[in-house]
């Protein structure tokens, strides 16, 4: 079965100009190992995948489903628990065996109350969200001097007196990148500016949202946490209108000499320390004991119906799965669809499936999470053992034809896979386009509307042939 | 000079939610180092530079010049001779010492003619450049069946035989991406179509333009080499939109049975074994004899008037090496400003840098070209030693407040500066995001229309940041 490309691929070396973009092999050449040889059946069925997969397939109505019948799903919520007994009910229809909810518990928070304002000089109503685990003002609110700084790292550098009566603003922009990787530098604010205002005993932080928009006046919200000793400050993210708006309140007062912009800020949340959570597990049995994870989150934030995040990832694996369920031939190995809950709060349904699932972790071949939204793919990235690299160029090669190249070896596989991934289990991340990703993420804006059926469907195609490659390849991804 | 920035970074971890994006470091303490610390003066310093290149500073009106007054400048012609002394005149008019031209020869190789069109069943002209390099056709071109494959890699696994009396079509499309990686992919075709028609005894190949756009009828071109021992054939790009109209023809004339879909293709050259071609080089010296070197070439292809390929860079570096110099202090380190030649047709300027500075080539502290258009910069990599990774994280620390994050110890650093790299030199890449690109890539719209000047400013204000750091920080960036 495994015969080498090498020779078939040897002529396609880079060109010299070529240099400047990549430092990731794309050839088995370039790669110096021998290509994982498809037989010319799993070439056929490959193919055949992605044709069904870009020819329309269920996805799409599968998130019109979800975002219409439950729409928001905020984790340990009615709608997540509704959620649950909806994917239940999808997944049997669909044809896969074994469905069923594993539950776990969670700690629960939910906005009631959040407003804010300039009080002064300028006094107007700003567009505010809580973020995730903040705790609450007193009810009356908290009004009180606003002070901005341009970048956490300059709040993380001031000085640690003279802000005591203060609200804290972190102003600090958010850039696009197609990788999502503008995130990772900016989501930091998050929870650092209520760490950095209450480590100086700041009343409150705010921050601009983490978010890519620039004209919408939709607030992103997200998780945040408190460090344990250090004061617990509310927290809230104004849009990014809103935050352009309250830095150029700042200016203007400051050249009319106005006086202190103060700010109202009113936070009112609602917490219970347990309340029941779960996954959705459904399995196109195999001929073997051996696991393929593929899935998505099932639970969202409150403020839009979780059309990107994550609704998107959940119609994908779904509908990959049953395609490759869909074949003549019964799979090699169990192909097992997670749709993981309580993603947003705190990746508390990745936690409890690998410890629910732990001594059956060494039977898990290869686990991927879609939780990038519903762009097309383009680009594999893969974190296999040295030995499997051939399989990640075979991979990537047969999804060349719908825009996919490599992506290196160094996947995270999504947040729900995490802990499958430090537990060992090779991971794949087929990485989705976020260039708009981030104008809508965690805010009221994630509706099904953004969602184009034609990258969806791309998006189907890939999975599908991937679930399939790796359910097929001989051998492990480990080694 | 070296303090701790550890304990102010401390607190900056990263939220739960970012590990599914990125697995870069961003802060000191993700990469367990120490961060340089800057002294107070030096971070006045970069500010105002920041400043100074937001503000407008001339690089705008560089580009125009050089795009206007010389215009296309191909690697060896009349053209790249004229744009040689623009950038002398140029760089002393900014006050730049020891101006000179450092000459070398190369090949040349220019179009004269390239046309071709269906011939049957569906007669029409079709869009279409000849590649760099490629070998004419005979006179009254080639007249033949065209035999499409949708990537190259089917072509490679293709049959040895029956393409004797053939065309080749490689319509294998390129994906869009903002770090450029899908040229990495696409561009394999440019010289592995010609490569693999040759294998077969075809008579010619053509493929879909590498490049992005879709609804332009601008070819790309760009430099294509053939193999020792196989047959050269001549090979030409189509147009995307014409690249979709053959595949449509084939498609029509297959449904229709109207019999095979031939094309016609006629390419005329012109080539001399040896010609003048040369780098322009100028400094700011500095107080020591370590050297500081960034630069973009100069020369273009002929289609455009290489304002994002690379007139961009030029005006780039040349201004924020001339902001550097304007500062009251002389930099610690020579800035060098190299404008290469002859880096379209292979690389030519940069080989001939290295082998005439092979012997200060260990006092080259630090390298970096622009050569990737003029949209804003939104990440650094670095390709530092281990011990200089704290002066990576404070380069990306000072330059957040302008988009940017940070990418990583494997820069490539441009092509122009890759023999320098291959000798050991630390090397940076100012990652600008290249989303339209390959839109406008080796087409006659590279044209300075497509130059956004605040794009061009925050590339100046991150090039003076960088060059200015890279200057003043104490120590090696090699260890």
């Amino acid at each position: 079965m495994k015969k080498s490309l090498l020779a078939l691929l040897s002529g396609a070396a880079l060109s010299v100009a070529t240099v400047a973009f990549i430092s990731i092999p794309i050839t088995a050449q370039e790669a110096s190992v021998e290509a994982y040889a498809l037989t010319k059946r799993q070439k056929e069925n490959v193919n055949l995948l992605i044709d069904r997969g870009l020819a329309g397939n269920g996805a799409y109505e599968l998130l019109e489903s979800l975002t219409t019948e439950i729409g928001p799903r905020l984790a340990g919520s009615d709608a997540e628990a509704r959620a649950r007994q909806w994917g239940v009910e999808k997944l049997k229809f669909l044809g896969f065996k074994n469905v069923r909810i594993e539950t776990f518990e969670i700690p629960y928070w939910a906005r009631v109350v959040e407003e804010a304002s300039i009080v002064a000089p300028f006094a107007q109503k700003l567009e505010v969200t809580a973020l995730g685990n903040s705790v609450a003002t007193p009810t009356e609110g908290i009004t009180a001097e606003i002070v901005r700084f341009e970048t956490l790292s300059d709040l993380i550098e001031a000085p640690m007196t003279g802000f005591e009566d203060k609200i804290i603003f972190v102003d600090e922009i958010m850039t696009r990148t197609q990788d999502g990787s503008g995130y990772g530098w900016a989501v930091a604010k998050r929870s650092g500016a209520a760490r950095e205002a209450g480590r100086r005993n700041a009343l409150a932080a705010v921050i601009r949202s983490v978010g890519t928009d620039r004209d919408r006046r939709s607030p992103h919200t997200g998780n945040m946490g408190y460090t344990d000793g250090i004061k617990k400050v509310p927290t809230a993210a104004l849009s990014n209108p809103d935050a352009d708006q309250l830095t150029r309140a700042l200016a203007y007062a400051k050249k009319n000499k106005s006086g202190p912009v103060t700010m109202r800020l009113r936070v009112e949340v609602t917490t219970k320390e347990k309340t029941l959570s779960g996954n959705v597990v459904g399995e196109i049995p195999g001929k073997t004991d051996e696991i393929v994870v593929v899935g998505g989150h099932l639970d969202s934030w409150d403020l839009g119906t979780g059309a990107i995040d994550d609704g998107a990832g959940v119609a994908i694996t779904t509908t990959a799965a049953k395609l490759v369920g869909d074949l003549k031939e019964k799979p090699t190995r169990t192909i097992r669809v997670v749709l993981w809950g309580s993603e947003e709060v705190g990746l508390f349904g990745a936690r409890a499936y690998a410890q629910a699932h732990k001594d059956e972790l060494s039977k898990h071949v290869f686990a991927a999470e879609s939780d990038f939204g519903a762009g097309k793919i383009w680009q594999l990235q893969t974190r296999f053992g040295p030995k499997s690299a051939g399989k990640a160029i075979t991979m990537a090669r047969y999804l060349r034809r719908i825009g996919v190249g490599p992506g290196g070896n160094e996947a995270r596989g999504g947040p729900d896979v995490s802990p499958l991934r430090a537990a060992g289990v090779p991971v794949v991340t087929a990485q989705q386009n976020g260039w708009d990703y981030f104008d809508l993420h965690h805010t009221p804006e994630d509706t099904l509307d953004k969602v184009s059926p034609e990258d969806l469907s791309q998006n189907v195609a890939a999975y599908a042939a991937l679930i399939y490659m790796a359910s097929e390849m001989e051998g492990d991804f480990r080694d």
